[in-house]
């Protein structure tokens, strides 16, 4: 069909940043756009005060009219999480499934967007036309439920995009990835796989979410107190075993923290989380419970200060403390980048009493993303004319394009693009587009998008040698000084080891100034800047303010 | 023996940070102290612009005329690496095997103190008596040849001390861990045995380090053009791995960068590195020979900016740039908390052309530590009295202190203590003692200790939210503003962003100044502290300059 149509698809991984097409991606067709996904990004280590980051949309924003719809993956912030900044730009409709458009309505709610955005309810295995895309969803297993990937039909061909998937055979929720519907789609011919990358460099299978199970329940035998399960609010399977092993084991669960508490109500509500109400308990009634009958579960797996856990680890946390007897399930993976800060809590949580169970030690966390046999088991499944390695970094994707390769898809036939590189697809055949310019965008507190990469090596200076003030005071007749010049400084040097440096400096100021009538607040600072390097080797940001009088 | 002896051996791991006993250790017997390796540490993501840091040794520096000697188990960085600060303080004879031994002479040269020390060469099997401590020094296989492990000796006792070891059966030099030895010590009867802990997460048994010959032949079969494999320069097993496979596959080999040529020349004199003549050469003829017919050996395999890898990947290596046909190995595991750095220094090296591998998809790289199947094998071999988990931060000690149960240690004989807890043996008997006052010391540019957290504190408020001046300049009499505030801005927000921002900060410090007469530099900086936090949610460093005319 498509080989004799020379209609273009064009498929445009927006994001700028790191992994490809993970957060947002948008299919064009003619002049009308399909967005797949609105995810938020957390910052790497060298962005600093970065809370978090959305993809650069602008091609979106430039062009909104002709936005016919968004439809959603699954609810997992890297997916959703930009959704609030989206709508607040593109009004279009917002496709997704039961549980998909809860977290999403949690989300909007919190950000005062409860009634601005048309949501969509549909399920996996339905078919929706949105504009000229005709998109059937199919379910795929991950670690939060009603998960979907996408068949995306237009008159140039058959795109098949996954989403986050894994083939788990044994789910918690005995909802398998939909085989058949691959297996389908590969008959009917597809033209392009789009298949996520995360853990292409990981040899065999992803264990089941199952086995999960075993590994709480020997927690949960051996645990002599409390036990504080945290992982992250949108890992809605990881609830749903935690709640389990609370009624196996006789205790009672109580959720703390506003984006648990929400979400677990949301999939409760909706049916996705199932547990008795007498096991579901609130954190006040839980703190009067016996500790042996007690489950908390929070957030704070990767070692965040703000989290609860992260709270926990450094006695900040206001409701209640860790002690001796209390046994901590870090339930999750350390982002890359993140490593450290998860090290050091675990460090903390020991030091404070607790026992600490981790990935590391138990079978407490698996992956939610398909392993290399599963990305080698859905190439052939699918059996696609090209292959676009997405949902990874780049070393991930060229690990992902080696596996096809052993697979048996050709060379000229893969596609490792990064975000910002428009694919056009035109009668089966794919070929590379224009570049669309964007980068990050940074959101720190009420701002979106007003610190850049100028500020951002501002702050890098300033972190790594602070910042060096200096006042002078001169007769605006003789340009001489009258008084001593003063020298603040804030990030460089101990108050103590600063004693015998800034007289230095006064001295080397004062020589300038007096002796050459020096009154460039320029030549001064640079002045001083040598002097310091000199000094200490290094460079802290140096100011000048000068005032004649 | 031990057992009707009264007399102590105190054990006083020293460091500060993270890993124990890792970079110092010292044990004082009577009055006499012997101190067991001086290593440097990397800093951590959140300690902004250290270079590196050193152990607080300020008992020793209170003590020095006491310290009989100063033994090293091996040459890497974290074991030699503030030898020359511990020197400058401490004039105490230093002891190493040969390679060690070289391996700090380059270090004491470099730092102008080649004559300084008195080395004192020693050779694995020895016994030496420093003091009052017999030191009885066997072979261990580890990442670098020559390093050894100690059994000490005093009437309180024999302390067997690892160091880093690993039980290689097919080690690259053909000389295993001195089993013989440790079983000895074990029909004697060993006190306490302090041991590596840094692999006790993994299971199993680390690989032999002679897997990567295969693994190095695959990529030097299958590489179209040059070859740049990276490492630590103190990984001399991974130089002659590396060296091997350019001879059986033709091609020339250059040691790059200052350290790597320095430790590659040291370790070939002392005939720890076998290569031959006609394989060696220099950079600049390496660069003059043909693609497919050269091997670069440097550093960068942790993602380091400043490295010859680091250089490339951001193209700005001075001598040579990556290209198209370039195939790059990062033989190393990530230290924690460099992972992120690592995976944007592959794709980034990627994105200029080179094929990247590294240990997730290649076995270039094998531990040097013992795993826990290991561990355990040197628990039941030397069967300790008591046993000091060392090397290794909180959390893997704990985990070594379940692996030594497992093997029938009881609890109340295991350990876990943290740098600065002395331990005191006496009788066979061990007991905690007091806690050594201690901290970081940070090493940055030419300062040694002029850091504190105080001063990194302020550095991480810099970081987050950037630095906000304010000069006002008031009349004498009326204390009313001359001319409008200047507000300068670093870190904080761009420039196009602070266009909005800063008119209403003139705004706000005139109305105060001209309102209420007020000149206090604090409460016009709280007042603009409290209004960019309303209209940003940041919180700048606020300084604020007032000149009366």
């Amino acid at each position: 069909m498509s080989k004799n149509n020379q209609e273009t698809l064009r498929i445009l991984p927006l994001g700028g940043l790191g992994e490809v097409g993970k957060n947002m991606m948008a299919y064009e067709f003619g002049d009308r756009i399909l967005v797949v996904d609105a995810g938020l990004m957390f910052p790497e280590n060298d962005m600093l005060g970065v809370d978090y980051i959305i993809p650069d949309f602008q091609y979106l924003r430039d062009n909104a009219a002709r936005v016919d719809g968004i439809i959603i993956t699954h609810g997992h912030e890297d997916h959703i999480g930009a959704i609030q900044h989206l709508l607040a730009d593109i009004p279009a409709p917002v496709y997704a499934t039961r549980l998909t458009r809860g977290l999403v309505e949690v989300k909007l709610a919190r950000n005062g967007m409860a009634n601005r955005a048309q949501l969509i309810q549909i399920q996996a295995g339905d078919t929706v036309q949105i504009g000229p895309f005709k998109v059937e969803t199919f379910h795929v297993c991950h670690s939060v439920p009603d998960a979907i990937g996408l068949g995306i039909t237009t008159p140039a061909g058959l795109v098949v995009h996954t989403g986050d998937y894994k083939f788990d055979q044994t789910p918690v929720d005995n909802w398998p990835t939909d085989f058949a519907k691959l297996a389908e789609f590969s008959a009917r011919g597809v033209d392009v796989l789009l298949a996520d990358s995360t853990n292409s460099e990981r040899p065999g299978w992803t264990q089941s979410e199952r086995v999960i199970g075993p590994a709480f329940d020997e927690v949960f035998r051996t645990a002599p107190g409390r036990i504080i399960i945290a992982t992250f609010a949108s890992l809605i399977a990881r609830m749903q075993q935690a709640a389990d092993a609370a009624v196996r084991h006789g205790r009672k669960m109580a959720f703390v923290g506003t984006s648990m508490v929400d979400n677990a109500k949301i999939a409760r509500q909706m049916g996705y989380l199932e547990m008795p109400d007498n096991t579901l308990v609130s954190i006040e009634e839980a703190l009067r419970l016996p500790d042996k009958k007690v489950v908390l579960m929070c957030t704070g797996s990767q070692g965040e200060p703000s989290s609860i856990i992260g709270r926990l680890s450094t006695g900040t946390n206001r409701h209640f403390d860790v002690k001796e007897g209390d046994t901590i399930v870090l339930s999750s993976h350390p982002i890359p980048g993140n490593e450290e800060a998860v090290n050091k809590t675990i460090n903390r949580l020991i030091r404070r009493g607790a026992e600490v169970v981790y990935e590391a030690v138990a079978a407490v966390h698996v992956s939610g993303h398909a392993s290399s046999e599963e990305q080698k088991l859905l190439l052939n499944l699918v059996r696609p004319r090209n292959f676009i390695p997405i949902h990874g970094e780049l070393h991930q994707l060229k690990r992902h394009a080696v596996l096809a390769r052993q697979v048996g898809i050709a060379d000229e036939n893969i596609f490792v693009v990064e975000n910002g590189q428009v694919i056009e697809l035109t009668g089966g055949q794919v070929r590379l587009g224009e570049r669309l310019p964007g980068g990050y965008i940074f959101v720190e507190g009420e701002s979106v998008g007003e610190i850049d990469l100028d500020v951002m090596r501002e702050r890098e200076q300033l972190a790594r040698s602070g910042v060096v003030l200096i006042t002078v005071t001169l007769d605006k007749y003789s340009n001489r000084l009258l008084k001593e010049p003063e020298v603040l400084t804030r990030g460089f040097i101990s108050t103590d080891d600063a004693d015998g440096l800034i007289p230095a400096v006064q001295k080397k100021v004062s020589d300038l100034v007096n002796g050459g009538g020096l009154d460039n607040e320029k030549l001064i600072a640079d002045a001083v800047r040598s002097l310091l390097y000199n000094e200490t080797r290094r460079r802290p940001m140096v100011f000048v303010v000068s005032t004649k009088m």
